[in-house]
């Protein structure tokens, strides 16, 4: 991406191993993110560009000296984060804030959008896939990267527990897989807040009971009304922006969480005295998808959740320049690129 | 109080039972308390004043035709919030959040710093203390009503859990009882954030191992020093003002939390891109202090823990004015009002 707009396909050198660590993924599957429409709304332009994906399935061509977990020829999903799988943060499950981990497409790491990854920190990253590389679940699998990882994120994050009401504020990817992730955790009733009739399709066969498609004002009292009055107990904020903030805030029911996955448009978070005297409690962030991928992987392979279903376009690598166009335009859920 | 700096002790109708639910009690304690001290600083003129206290022990004097848990003669201390107990919130332990419940001083309800309060919802609200009127368990058994029980909030928000570290930001006394609180939940290490040479003493004696009276960026570098770089597990946020804060979402550790009962006088929290990226939880609000009583109240009885050592000056009921301005200038850290 070299500014607003502006993806551009383009051959570069061969990657290759650098470090022992290091692991060179075949890409089969990438995606292309929600949060990679942010730059694409609003990049200050660059003679470099940058490398963009963080979504993606390999085959694993080649292994650092070092790599025990992984070898040559396996099937592998990677995480949107790479990790040590060793520090501190990595041992309580935080991934995200790994000691020696990073992003992809900076510092010398490839983007996944792409035909081959470098990935570091091989052993603390990738996770082994039991299925062939075309398997029917290659959609679902892929969500294990970042989308599925991180509606799962919005809920623990929420406190989702057996019984409660959940809301989920936004109809995107996220918010789709949010829904799935409540309703995997036991939610009584899953409200989701959006507009789009294509989503609000997907989010009813994953379990979505409810629907508010006002905005604003309208839809918190819409969400009242729909809860006697008190609110959710669990919301999960999948947008980030300002707005999405102030009407996940305002129909969070006193002693219940907001677990906030969208990343963050504003500097402070808003409703500081309406949160305090509710007693409301904020969580979540970016979600540990390494930590995650292998609680929910069984019941992708068994088929118990199909968070592939928000994937309804698929493109070639020069696809990749109108998928981003088809996402931003809301002409896509979301993209699935095939190198 | 009429307006900022005026408080007034005067003579008023003797209060009365109006519901059965209500019980009268004859106030043998009361307490200044810090957010007294918020309108003290910048109250409006009011034509009619407002009664003032909401921390305090008596005994009832006389019970309406409903109430049963609470009988003439007992010694009672009442939480900072009169709550039915049995309200969907109240069932949940957020009293803070009853359906039937309110504040002392307001809505023809006396204020706690008086001879005598009709206390609504008694059965909901009252505690019975198992000791004599004049015990000197006293003070400690007064802040069950609001401190302790506040501090406790705070550190249960902060998730503090045995082997974390703990910072308490603020030296009042609700800081002072949120280092018991982070003690007596298994705290490895305690950092207290305050500069006030009397309450470190304090703070030193309830099992705070290390104190910062560095402020702002300062503050926040030498914590960060004191935790090898990464910030304290837990923070309990026990002031309120914009820079507290500020301090309290910059010493958090990645993935870990602040629990916050300082009322806020700010309408936004800061860093919600730092804390965001961070994984920090942001929880807390006013204790559900009659939850925690008989959580907390066994501890006091058999000498555990010691909250009444944050009372360092007696006043009559005349001396109220003066117990305010004492506080207020921090010649006294908590008052306590013997009528």
């Amino acid at each position: 991406m070299y500014s607003a707009g502006d993806v551009r396909v383009e051959t570069v050198p061969d990657t290759r191993l650098i470090e022992p660590t290091d692991a060179l993924v075949v890409v089969t599957r990438a995606a292309i993110c929600g949060s990679d429409l942010w730059p694409y709304k609003s990049m200050e332009p660059s003679e470099t560009g940058h490398r963009m994906g963080h979504e993606f399935i390999g085959v694993v061509e080649a292994v650092g000296s070092d790599v025990r977990t992984v070898k040559v020829g396996d099937l592998v999903v990677a995480p949107f984060l790479w990790s040590d799988g060793t520090c501190v943060f990595c041992r309580e499950g935080l991934h995200t804030s790994c000691l020696h981990g990073g992003r992809y497409g900076q510092d010398g790491v490839d983007g996944g959008q792409g035909e081959a990854v470098r990935v570091p920190q091989a052993d603390g990253t990738l996770v082994v896939l039991p299925v062939g590389k075309d398997d029917a679940l290659m959609p679902s699998l892929l969500t294990l990267s970042d989308v599925m990882a991180t509606g799962h994120h919005a809920a623990l994050s929420a406190e989702v527990v057996p019984g409660k009401t959940v809301a989920v504020v936004g109809d995107g990817a996220v918010g789709l897989c949010g829904v799935i992730a409540a309703r995997r955790l036991g939610a009584d009733r899953i409200i989701l807040l959006g507009r789009h009739p294509d989503r609000i399709a997907i989010a009813r066969k994953f379990g979505a009971m409810d629907i508010v498609s006002e905005r604003g004002e309208e839809a918190v009292e819409r969400v009242r009304e729909l809860t006697n009055g008190f609110g959710a107990h669990s919301v999960l904020e999948c947008v980030g922006l300002g707005q999405a903030t102030v009407t996940a805030l305002s129909i969070v029911r006193p002693g219940g969480a907001v677990g906030r996955v969208g990343v963050p448009q504003e500097e402070s978070i808003p409703h500081a005295v309406q949160t305090f005297f509710n007693n409301v409690t904020i969580a979540g962030g970016p979600a540990p998808a390494r930590a995650y991928i292998e609680e929910l992987l069984p019941d992708v392979l068994e088929g118990r959740i199909e968070p592939g279903r928000v994937f309804d376009r698929v493109v070639r690598l020069d696809g990749v320049p109108d998928g981003y166009k088809a996402m931003n335009e809301r002409e896509a859920i979301k993209v699935i690129v095939r190198p």
